[in-house]
């Protein structure tokens, strides 16, 4: 198991929660927008956000939007460890920086005090568009170079000390994002910042992004996640939240079973299926429902569930637990099934 | 590795590629529309179709159906040994059917003889919600049960002597169906259909498909897949083919990397991302194409893409390579870049 990182008032690793995070889109020294766009995202999941510092105007932006937003406040820096700096004092819970490109190790040391007279966290990290050559010669393009490229980073903040480390290593392409975690989750037990990079568009980067944390999550490789889609940030939120409860991290919630339909099928159980998640969507209990197209396999294979519906011909039956208690005529369905749902949700 | 089964003029397992199915939600005996919505997959990327035999006018329609179509047909039938022998003197290339289920022995050997002198395959499996009893009690409710389920309908064939077989063993349990398909991988040789059952609407449908079939994938189980989506047929096969896609095992497309854009994106990277994933959709060439909303990360990132674009301030950069080559202001950076695009996938 990881060991737990402390992330202002959550933690993350040690066997924690995996924590949701996303990054905003706006300029952070908008810190109005910053503000509100982060409200937004908390509403729907998120339990960590991270903003660009790009120039002193973001860096000072830092300590006014952390006054504003209840959850933590990562600050994602490049190359100036002057920032870095900056968005430490200014009170942000961890910072995104890799010491490997912020210059002497004079700069290094500073941030690293910095760090730990604050307590602040840091992600350190590799991409795999940025590995050192060095290691690209010595093991080749692949998942070992990527891992030991982040690994680099965090025994350079080890020597002064800074252990409160989350590391992450990304890729766009899955397998080796992959291969690559699992090489690291052998090699160290900081907590792991899972996500696949630059995934794309929220077609493709949403497969690409379950299929990727969804794998290392059912092994028990990540500790936080970031669904990274070219879309609005609260897309990443919903794709997170469906990738833990899909691994079962998440059973707090209205599971919709439901069947693809065939041939079998003689009423609209695709739209029923799609009314009942909508109502069902911002509740928080841990309930199975079942919406099947045919009594073939419609009560056996949802026997474990709170309440189902399966269609016959004319009518359909629900059931309970695998046991039909009611047959209803087609017409009524909807109503009906609604009616019921409402009885054990409400 | 699994043994190669042939399904009409494809062949599954045994190093072919993994083949996409999906299934009809029409009635069969209505033969033009099956026929219409077939094609209508095809186009799309099916390899495999199959359809329900609920009736003996949806079993007589297997012939007609074959005579029309050019992908293999599976036949799907519960119950009735009877729709099977149908089915396969139809023409059928696979059926789906349990001997467990279909009565007495006598049943089962003459299906079993009919699959022998035809040649037809078999595809045999269990599904979380119809586990034995004795086998629940023996093993818990568990992968070894539901997977000791699909063994045991393939040993009453054994015995028959029929050996062309495919197995599948669905839950609609993420971590289950995972589980289930690891241990059969070890236990058996036979080609591996896989799929999360009941998967629920394209929402939530599309991310444990990806999360279960994209896992297994990645670790080189499943002979052919089938995402069951409460929804379209066709969304089932663009679910197919990007989770083949994600995990690397179909190149030959163009890849779009896109970042999530952050505050450092100062251009509409997201719609420019989204104009290029819509123009180069069809086409089957192993390119990639990065989309990056700065230049901090953009061409590094993007070191191995055949064309990138990422924004500066006012300007973006144009690259090939991880190079630069052109520079070009972001009133015509869309058009540009699509100028640029199409040299290279027309």
């Amino acid at each position: 198991m990881s060991k737990a990182v402390k992330i202002g008032n959550i933690s993350i690793g040690g066997g924690n929660a995996v924590a949701i995070q996303s990054m905003l889109n706006v300029k952070t020294s908008l810190v109005d927008k910053v503000v509100l766009k982060t409200e937004r995202l908390v509403q729907a999941g998120c339990d960590i956000i991270r903003v660009s510092v790009k120039d002193e105007e973001d860096a000072a932006a830092i300590s006014a939007i952390k006054k504003r937003i209840k959850i933590p406040l990562v600050a994602d820096i490049h190359f100036n460890y002057k920032y870095a700096l900056a968005a430490i004092d200014g009170g942000a819970d961890k910072i995104r920086i890799n010491p490997g490109n912020i210059g002497s190790e004079k700069n290094v040391e500073e941030v690293a005090r910095a760090l730990k007279s604050s307590g602040t966290a840091v992600r350190v990290g590799s991409n795999s568009g940025s590995v050192e050559k060095s290691l690209l010669e010595k093991y080749g393009k692949n998942e070992i170079s990527l891992a030991e490229s982040a690994l680099n980073n965090v025994s350079i903040l080890e020597k002064f000390g800074v252990d409160n480390i989350v590391i992450s290593a990304k890729a766009s392409s899955v397998p080796l994002t992959v291969a690559t975690y699992r090489y690291l989750s052998k090699k160290t037990d900081y907590p792991l910042h899972v996500g696949v990079t630059e995934a794309g568009t929220i077609k493709m980067g949403l497969v690409k992004s379950c299929v990727g944390i969804g794998s290392l999550l059912l092994d028990g490789i990540g500790d936080t996640i970031r669904v990274s889609l070219t879309a609005d940030p609260i897309e990443e939120i919903y794709a997170a939240k469906n990738i833990l409860r899909s691994v079962g991290l998440d059973k707090n919630y209205v599971e919709v079973i439901s069947c693809p339909t065939c041939g079998r099928t003689e009423y609209d159980s695709v739209g029923l299926a799609e009314k009942v998640e909508k109502l069902t969507a911002g509740i928080k209990k841990p309930l199975k429902i079942a919406v099947m197209g045919c009594v073939v396999n419609g009560p056996g294979e949802a026997r474990d569930c709170d309440l189902g519906v399966a269609g016959g011909s004319g009518f359909c039956v629900f059931f309970k637990n695998g046991e039909i208690y009611k047959k209803v005529p087609f017409d009524n369905v909807d109503e009906e099934f609604i009616k019921e749902l409402n009885k054990i949700v409400g």
